[in-house]
C-alpha cells in the first residue's frame, strides 16, 4: 500500500481544499438552508472519482446515491449531508461556515458530523483508483439528507430500494477516537421512541379557588407518569420488562473493557455521584445496555417569577424512551397507550415525535473482523470493539432492515464538539483514517478468511 | 333616614365625578404606577369629609389611615387603593383608566376591587354628617396599598399598631349581591401557602442519553409531588390531616342555601363532571371548606415544538395549598419541609412565595348582626350569609389578630368583572350601598342589643 500512501501524502493541501469547500457549504436541514446545492456538491465529489450517481426523491430532501466499483463483495457506505443548525453563533470562535485550521484542526459545523468522514472516504478511494486499479468490490454509497432531523424518510427509501441496496456489509458515518485515543468500531446504536403526553382538562385556565371542585390537568398527569417508573427509578411500565434481553456475557468483556472517564463527566456535569449510588462499572454498562424513560420536557400553567393562583387548563410531558434491541418504538408506543388506558388516563394524548429502532451487529460479522484488520494495520493497537453506542440512529432502518452488518468508524475523537460551537476535527486522525480506509477495501474484499 | 337618602339623592351627579375621578387615578402597585398620587388622593377625599389622616409608611407603599368620630363603638373600615394590572388592555371595550357609562354601569380598572367601595362609603358619611349629625361611633380606615400584591407589610404594620387599630368590629373590603341578586355578607377567606419547590440536580443540561446513570430532576421532582396527593384526590402530606377541622353543621346549613350556578360554571371551563364525581352540593361545600392543593405551574426542560433529547439539570413546580382556619401557612411549611425530607427530598428547596391565614367571623358577632339588619332594611329582603369565600385574603392579619369580627359587603356582584378587562359595577348597586352604609353605622352604634 505504500503507492497508496503516497498520494494520500503528496494530496494534502488539495484534500484539504476540497474538504474546506465541502464545510463551507450551509446544509441545515432543520433550517432547510443551503440543502440543494450541498446534495449538488455531494453528487459532483463523487462523480469525480468516477461514482455514477442519481439524486434519489424522498419525501423530503433527496439522498444522494453512487455505485462504483465490482467484486464478489458489495459495500454499502452510509452518510448524512445535512449539519446540525450552528446557533449559538455567538460561541464560534471561527463562523461555522468559514472552515479554519487552528492548531492542526479544523473547525466548521458539519467538519465531525459527518462530512469529514465522506471526504475522507472519497479521497482514500481516489488514492485506490490512482493507485491499486480499479476497486475491487462494489460499493454502494447512500448520502441521506434529513440526518440531523432524525431520517424520517430514510426507512421507506430502504424499503423501496432494498434490491439496489442489497449489500454484504456498511461502513456506518459516526466514530474515532476514544478518550485513550484507542480507534473505536461501534457495532449498534440504542433506541429511540419520544413520545408528547397531553392532557387538557378545562377550555380555559380557572382560578385555583376552583381547584376544590373543577379537574386538574397536572395532576392527573403527574399521577399518570408516576405509574410508569418508581422511585427506586425503575420503569414500571405494564408487560415492558418480559421484552428487555440481558445483555450477553460477551456484550458486557467489550463494555466493561471500553474507557469512562468517570471523574470528568461528574466534573462536567457538576455531579457527586452516579444515579442511585451505582458504580462506575455499572454506569458504563447502563450507558449501552440499559433501556431508559427520561422526561425531557415538563410544561403547566404559570412559570413566571412569584405567584399565579391559577389552575391550568392542560399539561404537557416530553417522554424519551431509549430502547434496546427487542424493544420496538411500536412496542412501546401499544404499551404505553394500554397502560395509560387501563388506568383511566384514555384521554391523555400520546403525540409521537421519533421512532429508531435498536441496531445490532454481531463482532463475528465480515465487515466488522475487516475494519478489526484495516484498525490493527493503520492504527499500530489493538482497536476497541463498542457494542453498541448509547445514542441512537437510522442504523436499523438501513441496515437491520436489510440484513447488512453494519460497522461505524470515522475522523472523530471525543473532543470534537459534534452538535455544538466549535466543531472541529484534528486533521492527523484525518490523514490516518484515510489509510484506514484503504486497509478496509483491502479487507473486505478479501475472500480468503 | 329620610334625610339621609335625600343627601345621597341630590348629590348624585356631584358623587358620580367623584368616583370617575378616584378610578382614573392609575394605581397599579405591582407595576408601582401611580401609588403616591393615589395615596395623597385617597387622603384628600377623606379630608373632605373631615377625617384625620395619615400616610404611615410601610415596608413598601404607606398605609391611608384616617380616623373620625366619637361612641362607645368603633368601627374599623379595610379597603385598598391599589388595583390589579389593566392587562390586556386590547379587550377593554373603554381604556381602564378612562371611567366609562355605559348601560347603567361604571366601567374602569378598579372600580368593583376596589375603589367602588371606598367612595360610596365615604360619600355615605358625608350624607349622615350633612344630615344626621356627628358619627355616633369611632370609624378607623386602614386603607392598604399592596392588597393586590399580596398585602406583604400588613400584618407587620397591624402588629406595630394594634393599640390604635382596636376596634368592635370591621367592614371588610369586598362584596355585593350573589347570581340570585340576594345581597351577601362574607364572614371569613380561606387561607393560601404558595410555594415555589425547585429541585436542580446538575450545573448543565446533558444529552438524554446519558439519563443511564446521571440524576434526573424531572423524575426527582415527579416523585416528590406525588407523595403529596394520592391519584384518588386525598392529600397525603404527612401529619396534615389532624390540622384540618370538618366545616360546623352551621357552616354547612349556611353554605347549602348559597345558590351555585352549577351548569354555568361548567360550561364556562368546559367541562362535564366536578372533580372525582363529586355532587353539587359538595362542590359547592368544597369550595369554602375543603383544603386543596393545586399544582399551579410545572416547568423542566424542553417544552419547544418537536424534539430535544435533553436531560434537564433542573425541575421547578408551583404549589397552591387553600387552607381552612387551623391550618397556618407556617405549618403548612413545616409539615412540607419534614415530609420532604423524611423521603430523601431534602435536596428539593420550598421558596415561600406568598402566606395568608384562613379567617373567620362568627354569625353572632355583633359587627354581623348589625349588618344583617341594616341590610334588611336597605334590599327589602333577608341577606345572606357565607360563612368563607373560597378565596383568599388579608383578613386575618388585621382583624383575627387583632380579635375584631369581620363582615365583608359592598358594591359588586357576580358579573363585576373583577380582575380582569371590564371591570365594572351597576350604579344601581352602588347607590343602593350608599345607604346600606347608613344604616350600618346607626345599627352598630346601638347599644340595645
Amino acid at each position: 500500500m505504500d503507492t497508496f500512501y503516497a498520494h494520500l501524502d503528496a494530496n494534502r493541501d488539495r484534500f484539504l481544499d476540497e474538504l474546506k469547500r465541502y464545510c463551507a457549504q450551509p446544509s441545515v436541514a432543520a433550517q432547510n438552508l443551503g440543502m440543494t446545492e450541498m446534495a449538488e456538491l455531494v453528487k459532483e465529489r463523487l462523480e469525480a472519482r468516477g461514482f455514477s450517481v442519481r439524486l434519489i426523491p424522498t419525501a423530503g430532501h433527496p439522498v444522494v446515491y453512487g455505485e462504483l466499483g465490482e467484486g464478489p463483495r458489495t459495500l454499502l457506505i452510509y452518510d448524512h449531508y445535512d449539519v446540525q443548525p450552528p446557533e449559538p453563533l455567538e460561541l464560534w470562535d471561527s463562523p461555522p461556515f468559514t472552515p479554519t485550521i487552528r492548531d492542526g484542526k479544523l473547525f466548521a459545523r458539519g467538519a465531525a458530523d459527518n462530512k469529514g468522514d465522506q471526504l475522507c472516504r472519497m479521497q482514500a478511494i481516489e488514492a485506490w483508483l490512482a493507485t491499486q486499479g480499479p476497486l475491487p468490490l462494489k460499493i454502494k454509497w447512500v448520502i441521506e439528507g434529513e440526518e440531523e432531523i432524525g431520517s424520517p424518510n430514510l426507512e421507506a427509501f430502504a424499503h423501496e430500494h432494498a434490491e439496489m441496496l442489497r449489500a454484504d456489509g456498511c461502513l456506518w458515518e459516526f466514530g474515532g477516537k476514544n478518550e485513550h485515543e484507542q480507534f473505536t468500531l461501534t457495532l449498534g446504536v440504542k433506541g429511540i421512541a419520544y413520545f408528547e403526553l397531553r392532557l387538557k382538562e378545562m377550555e380555559v385556565d380557572a382560578h385555583s379557588a376552583y381547584a376544590a371542585f373543577l379537574p386538574n390537568a397536572p395532576w392527573r398527569l403527574l399521577w399518570a407518569l408516576s405509574s410508569l417508573r418508581a422511585p427506586d427509578g425503575r420503569i414500571t411500565l405494564d408487560d415492558y420488562w418480559p421484552h428487555v434481553a440481558p445483555p450477553s456475557a460477551e456484550d458486557l468483556a467489550l463494555v466493561d473493557v471500553l474507557p469512562f472517564d468517570a471523574e470528568k463527566i461528574k466534573a462536567n456535569f457538576g455531579v457527586r455521584e452516579w444515579l442511585f449510588g451505582m458504580d462506575d462499572r455499572t454506569a458504563n454498562r447502563a450507558l449501552r445496555f440499559a433501556p431508559t424513560l427520561t422526561i425531557c420536557g415538563l410544561e403547566a400553567g404559570y412559570t413566571g417569577a412569584g405567584t399565579k393562583t391559577v389552575l391550568p387548563k392542560e399539561a404537557r410531558a416530553k417522554l424519551d424512551f431509549r430502547l434496546v434491541p427487542n424493544l420496538t418504538p411500536d412496542l412501546v408506543y401499544d404499551l404505553l397507550r394500554r397502560h395509560l388506558d387501563r388506568r383511566g388516563f384514555d384521554d391523555i394524548e400520546i403525540v409521537r415525535l421519533s421512532a429508531e429502532h435498536a441496531a445490532r451487529t454481531s463482532p463475528s460479522a465480515e465487515i466488522v473482523q475487516a475494519a478489526l484488520r484495516a484498525a490493527r494495520t493503520v492504527y499500530g493497537h489493538e482497536p476497541v470493539l463498542d457494542p453498541t453506542s448509547g445514542g441512537s440512529g437510522p442504523m436499523y432502518s438501513l441496515c437491520d432492515r436489510l440484513s447488512i452488518p453494519a460497522v461505524s468508524a470515522g475522523v472523530g475523537y471525543p473532543g470534537s464538539r459534534a452538535h455544538a460551537p466549535n466543531e472541529h476535527i484534528r486533521l492527523d486522525d484525518y490523514w490516518q483514517c484515510q489509510r484506514f480506509i484503504g486497509h478496509l477495501i483491502r479487507e473486505f474484499a478479501r475472500q480468503d478468511f
